[in-house]
């Protein structure tokens, strides 16, 4: 199991809302496009601008976690983005595993976003024998009983579930029991976990429930 | 182009909270799984219980949009299935397009859970022309230059965009003129859109940011 470091905490005070938190990998997302175009520094306004927030939006979210502009500059790029992949934790490599090697699974093994943020999948596994052995991507498919032993061995502390729903629980728990702390979870399901491990849920259906809401109320823009 | 009927709107008060809309969803998939399981009546602490939030939460939530419960009954399953499919206007067949069948559209033209929400994809879309002709899943993949015609043809009013980041913001463009009013976007950019366009934004690796953010700063779950 992978020793836990104390001191790997990035924030001192408060835990911040959700909201900023899932803004600050935003306000990331953007100035990695900044500094790919060659901008060396840039505004709470630009950043804002970018993603249809108002500047004063930018830096309060910004002030929770320290003091990064500077006055008559502005943030400089790549100082800003290296504060905030700290504070996500980002600023390494987090090994993850994938339990499903479905179609969904498929694309996401597919999927190049994940490295570029720091997110390497190192292992799949699949409850198929016919898919145990496998390839995909480069990615080898384990069979679901090397779960544990190659958590431990890999230092896997966040996995992907992408099993139909039915199944997704039962894994949630092989996950929680093998050491894993973070579950991306695809299935339609809400998970029951420990106060230890956290879940993300993405369900595609409700996405564009929202979407459908939207339209048929006319909602404003927020 | 479709009508916009003005009576399709579900909710007359003022606009609820983005949270609450979400956490509608959840209502709605939890009572699913009741229905499924023989259940003809439940609760707002049962309901809050599924999801760990509070039974008040649930009622604050529901009295947004009427008043659903039976005293000493509690809600009857389908009856609010039926209302919350209202309110989201799932309550009807949505014609989806999907833009993008490389990896990703693939795995989204084979997921099941749209089509049980309601949400039904008629036509790929793929800028690829070894692509055009094909069909996934028994969905026809088109050229880019008939998207136009068949968002007119087929009611279409909401679309997936699972194509490369440097492309998005173009095919969003295309969607908009070709009437479409929702977009669910995969592609790792933020899209510009007339005020009247509604997007929601999935990136999978700003799903993750969170996870580790939450792992490394063992915040304490909400």
């Amino acid at each position: 199991m992978t020793e836990h470091d104390p001191k790997e905490r990035a924030v001192n005070g408060p835990i911040p809302p959700k909201a900023v938190v899932s803004r600050l990998s935003l306000y990331l997302r953007e100035l990695h496009h900044l500094e790919r175009d060659g901008q060396e520094t840039t505004s709470s306004t630009q950043l804002g601008k970018m993603l249809g927030f108002t500047d004063a939006q930018v830096r309060k979210d910004l002030a929770y976690f320290g003091q990064f502009g500077y006055p008559g500059i502005g943030y400089r790029c790549e100082e800003l983005i290296e504060a905030i992949r700290r504070i996500l934790g980002t600023n390494r490599s987090w090994p993850v595993a994938i339990i499903g090697a479905g179609n969904l699974g498929h694309a996401l093994l597919g999927y190049r976003g994940f490295r570029q943020q720091g997110f390497e999948i190192v292992a799949a596994f699949d409850a198929d024998p016919g898919q145990v052995g496998n390839r995909i991507e480069s990615i080898p498919v384990y069979a679901m009983s090397d779960l544990a032993k190659l958590v431990d061995q890999l230092g896997i502390r966040l996995a992907i579930v992408a099993v139909p729903g039915a199944a997704a629980q039962v894994v949630a728990e092989q996950l929680v029991a093998a050491g894993v702390e973070g579950i991306l979870n695809f299935a339609p399901v809400t998970l029951s976990l420990p106060a230890h491990v956290h879940a993300v849920g993405v369900d595609l259906a409700i996405e564009l429930e929202q979407l459908s809401f939207a339209v048929v109320n006319k909602r404003d823009k927020q």
